[in-house]
C-alpha cells in the first residue's frame, strides 16, 4: 500500500477513535448535568463498552502497524499525520508494556478506592482508605517498572500530564514560589488592613447567577453557537468537538464568587477548546496540549483579567444591575479588595490566588516522596497536617478536610497536581509576553476588548492544539523555560496593593 | 462451546450492541434538545460511526451463527434468549439479503431526499422534491423483491412496522373507520352547536406552561428519578435505558394545547418504556413491541384520559392557578368543549380525534398504491388533493399544506403512517378489555389514581416489551384480533354529545 493510502487510513482510523470518544464525553457530561439517578447503572456499563474499545483501538496490531509506517515515512506524510502518530505512539507503549491482566485488576481496583475514598472522607477516617491507596501506589510503582524512568522516578508521572517538566525543574520553581510567598502570606495574616467580606456571603438567586455567568461568557467572546453552560456539582469544561464545548459551572447561593470566578475560569478552559485550528478536528491532536497549558487558559482568564482592577471598573455596575441592589451600598474599592481576599485555609479548591500554589506544593512533596520510598502511606496523615502547619499556619482537624479532600489519588492520578501550579506559572509568564505585544492590556480589559486579547492566545497557543509540546509553546511564546519570577512578581505587587503592605523589607 | 456458553456470549453481544445503541440515542436527544449549532457537523460523523458499527454487528457471521445456534436450542436457552434471537433474525435478513453498495447508495439517498424535501415543502413545491421521491419508491420496489411478499406487495413495509397487520386487515378495520366518520364529521360541521374558542389561543408563558407539563406529568405517574423532561421542536419520548426515559415537548405560546396534550401523550410512550420488566434491559427486547401499541399507549393516555371530562372536573382550577388568571372567566364545560373542537384541517399533527384517522387513511391509500403500482409519484399532489376533498371536504392551497407537510417519506419510511391509526384503534380495545377489570375507570380518573390504571397496562402490555408482537398482546388482552368497533363508538358517543347530534340518524 502506498504511504499516502496508509495516511488516509491512519486517519481514518483516528476519526473513528475519535467518534467514540465524543459519544463517550457526552455521556460522561450528561451524566454530571442532567441525567436521571436510575440511569447511572446502564450508563456506566455503555461507557465501559465504548472505553474498552477506544483502548483496543489504541493498542491494536493494526495501530502500531500505522504508527511505524507513519512515522518511518516522517518526509512524506502531512505534519499533522506525523505528529498524530507521536502522540498514538506515547499512548501505544504507556498501555501496551502492562499485562492485561494487571492492566484490567487496576481498572476494578480503581473503581472500588473511589468509593471507598468517598466514604472515607465522609466518616474522616484516613484508615479505611489507606489500604487502598497503598494498593494504588504500589501498583503504579510495579507499572513504574515497565515504563522505566530517566533521572528521578516520579519524573515518569509528571511526564503523563506535563511532557517536558521533570523534579528537577520542580523543585528549583516551587523552591522560588515558596522562599516569596511563604512570608508573604505571614505579613498578609498580620496585616491590619483587611477587607470587609461580609456582604460576600448574603444569598444571590439562582437564576440570577445563571444570567451573571451568561452575561461574562458573552462578553468574553464564548461562542454560544459552539457551546452552552450548564449547572453542575464539581465545575468543568469539556470538547465534544471543536463546535461543542460546554461549560459547567456551580450556583453556591451563599456565595457568589463560585458561578461567577469558576464560569470565568472554564470560559479560559472553553477559549482554548473553541479555538483550536479546524484541521485538526478528528485527529486526536484536536485538544489542550497538555494539564498545565489548559490550566494556563483557564487562569489568565480567571486571575488575569476577571480580577483585573479595570475590570471592575467596566463591570461593578452591570454586576449590580443583574444582582437586583445586593452591592448597592457596597463602593467598588470594597467589593474589589473582598474578592481579592487571601487567607490561609485548609480546602484547596477553596484556596485563594494567593495561598493556592502552596496547597500543590504540599501535594507534590508528598507524591515525589511516596514514588522514591520516602513517605509511606500510614504516615500521610501526619505529613500532611505538618506541612499544612508549616507553609500555611493552620492544622487540619480531621482527615476529611487534610489528607482525604481530594479525589485523584483514589483515581490513580499521581502526577496530575503539579499541573495546577505550573498553569499559574506558564499564565504569569505568558501574560509577561503578551505585554509586548499589547502593551496597554489593563486599557484592553477595562474597554472589553477582550477579542484583541483572544487572537493573541489564539494566535500564540489556542489554534495548535497538540500540535506542539508544552514546552515547545512556552518556549516559542516567552522565549525561555519555566520562570516562577512573573507569578512572584504578579503576586508580590498585587497583594502589597492590596493589604497597603510596607515596601520590601 | 456449551449452548448456555453461546447463551452467554450472544447476551453479552447484544449488551454491546445495546451500549452503542444507547450512545447514538443520547446524541440524538441531545441533538434534538440543547446541542449548539455547531456541533452537528461532527456529532453526525459520530452518529454514522456508531450506527455503522452496529448494522455491522447485526449483519456479522457471528450475529448469524448466534441466531442458528440459539434458534436450534430453542427447549435448552433461555425464552429470553429465544425471543431476542427472533428479533435478531428478523433485522438481519432485512439488511443482509440487500447487497451492501446498493445499501450503502440508499442511505446516501435518503439523507440528499430528506433536505430537498425540506426545502420543497419550504418552497411549496413538489416538482422538487418529486425525482427523489420516485427513487426511493423504486429502490423500495428493489428491496422488495430481496424481501419477498405474500398476499399484497405493500404487507411487506407494514410487517416492518406493525408485525402482522395486513392490507387486508386494514382494508377492513380502514374502510369501517371511513364509512362511520366521514359523515360523522360532516355532521359536526354542520351542527350549529360550534364551542367558543378564542380563549384557546390567549398566551401562556413558556415558564408557566413548563410548570404545566411538569405537574401533569408526575400526577400521571411519569418517574422523574428515570427521565426528564426538555423542550423541543418536533417532541417525542425516547428510551436510553430503563432508568432513562426522556420526555420532550413544544410550548407554543399561542396555543397551550400542543404542549399540555403534547406532554401527556409522550407521557404515555415513556410510563410504557420505563415499566419494560427490568430482566429485558440490555437484550434489545427491552423496547416497546410495535410503533402502533406504542402509539396505542400515548393515545390511551391523550384521548383516554387527558380528555376525559373527569379528568378536567379534577384539575380545570389545578390548571387555571398554574396559567395565572388565564382561564378566570371561562367555565369547566366551555374549556371542556373547545379542547375537544373537531374541525376538517389540512395538517395531520395539527388535527383533532375525530377527524385524525381520516388524515392517516389517505396516507395508508396511497402507499398501497404506489407499491401496487396503481398511483405514480407524478400525480400525487392531484391525488392528496382530491381524497383530501372527499374525505375532509377541504382541499390544500399548495403542496406545502398538501402531500409535501410529512417527513417520513423522504426518510424511506413507507407503511409507517398506518401506525398512527392502529395505536389509536389498539387503544380503544384496550380501555374496552380495561372497564371489565375496573368498570369504575371513569372514576378512577376523576380521583387521580393513576397508579391503577398505569398497573393494568404495565401487567397487560408494558411489561412484555418485545417478548411478545403486537397482535398476540391484543389477543391476550382484549381476546380479539384488530376491530374498529371500539374506536368507532368512542368517537360517535362521545361527540354526540360533545355536539348535542340528535339521536343517531
Amino acid at each position: 500500500m502506498s504511504i499516502q493510502s496508509v495516511e488516509k487510513e491512519f486517519l481514518e482510523y483516528l476519526q473513528k477513535m475519535k467518534s467514540y470518544n465524543e459519544a463517550i464525553s457526552l455521556m460522561f457530561w450528561d451524566l454530571r448535568t442532567g441525567a436521571p439517578k436510575k440511569a447511572v447503572e446502564q450508563r456506566s456499563q455503555a461507557i465501559g463498552v465504548l472505553s474498552t474499545e477506544v483502548f483496543q483501538m489504541a493498542t491494536s496490531d493494526q495501530m502500531r502497524s500505522y504508527i511505524d509506517q507513519v512515522l518511518q515515512a516522517k518526509e512524506e506524510v502531512s505534519e499533522i499525520a506525523y505528529k498524530a502518530a507521536l502522540e498514538c505512539e506515547k499512548e501505544y507503549k504507556l498501555s501496551k508494556v502492562i499485562p492485561q491482566d494487571e492492566y484490567k485488576e487496576y481498572v476494578i481496583l480503581k473503581s472500588k478506592a473511589e468509593s471507598v475514598w468517598e466514604e472515607a472522607k465522609d466518616q474522616s477516617d484516613f484508615s479505611l482508605f489507606a489500604p487502598y491507596l497503598k494498593k494504588l501506589v504500589e501498583t503504579n510503582k510495579k507499572f513504574l517498572k515497565y515504563w522505566g524512568y530517566k533521572e528521578n522516578k516520579y519524573d515518569t508521572f509528571l511526564d503523563q500530564y506535563e511532557p517536558g517538566v521533570s523534579v528537577e525543574v520542580l523543585d528549583r520553581v516551587f523552591g522560588e514560589l515558596r522562599e516569596r510567598i511563604v512570608p508573604l502570606v505571614k505579613r498578609i495574616t498580620e496585616s491590619p488592613n483587611q477587607p470587609e467580606t461580609g456582604f460576600l456571603y448574603e444569598p444571590i438567586s439562582k437564576d440570577k447567577q445563571r444570567q451573571i455567568s451568561e452575561f461574562f461568557l458573552k462578553e468574553l467572546g464564548y461562542d454560544f453557537e459552539a457551546g452552552r453552560l450548564d449547572e453542575t456539582v464539581h465545575p468543568f469544561a469539556i470538547s465534544l468537538n471543536r463546535g461543542d464545548v460546554r461549560v459547567t459551572t456551580k450556583y453556591a447561593e451563599k456565595d457568589f464568587r463560585t458561578a461567577l470566578f469558576g464560569t470565568i475560569h472554564e470560559c479560559g478552559h472553553a477559549l482554548y477548546e473553541q479555538n483550536i485550528s479546524e484541521e485538526l478536528e478528528g485527529t486526536l491532536l484536536c485538544d489542550g496540549t497538555s494539564m498545565g497549558i489548559h490550566e494556563s487558559q483557564s487562569l489568565f482568564y480567571e486571575k488575569f483579567i476577571g480580577k483585573n482592577p479595570g475590570f471592575w471598573n467596566r463591570y461593578y455596575d452591570s454586576l449590580k444591575q443583574h444582582a437586583g441592589g445586593q452591592f448597592d451600598d457596597v463602593s467598588l474599592e470594597d467589593f474589589y479588595r473582598a474578592v481579592n481576599e487571601s487567607k490561609p485555609s485548609l480546602i484547596r479548591i477553596e484556596a485563594d490566588e494567593l495561598t493556592y500554589p502552596l496547597h500543590i506544593m504540599i501535594r507534590y512533596e508528598i507524591e515525589k516522596g511516596l514514588f522514591n520510598d520516602e513517605i509511606e502511606v500510614e504516615d500521610l496523615p501526619r505529613i500532611w497536617n505538618e506541612k499544612y502547619e508549616e507553609y500555611l499556619g493552620i492544622t487540619p482537624s480531621n482527615d476529611g478536610e487534610g489528607v482525604l479532600q481530594d479525589v485523584h489519588w483514589s483515581g490513580g492520578m499521581f502526577g496530575y497536581f503539579p499541573s495546577y501550579a505550573l498553569g499559574y506559572m506558564y499564565a504569569a509568564q505568558f501574560k509577561h509576553a503578551m505585554l509586548k505585544d499589547l502593551p496597554n492590556f489593563d486599557e484592553l480589559v477595562e474597554n472589553g476588548e477582550f477579542v484583541t486579547i483572544k487572537n493573541w492566545l489564539t494566535e500564540h497557543i489556542h489554534q495548535y492544539g497538540k500540535m506542539k509540546q508544552p514546552l515547545e509553546i512556552l518556549h516559542d511564546v516567552t522565549g525561555e523555560g519555566l520562570n516562577a519570577k512573573y507569578l512572584i512578581e504578579h503576586l508580590e505587587s498585587k497583594y502589597a496593593k492590596l493589604y497597603q503592605l510596607e515596601a520590601a523589607k
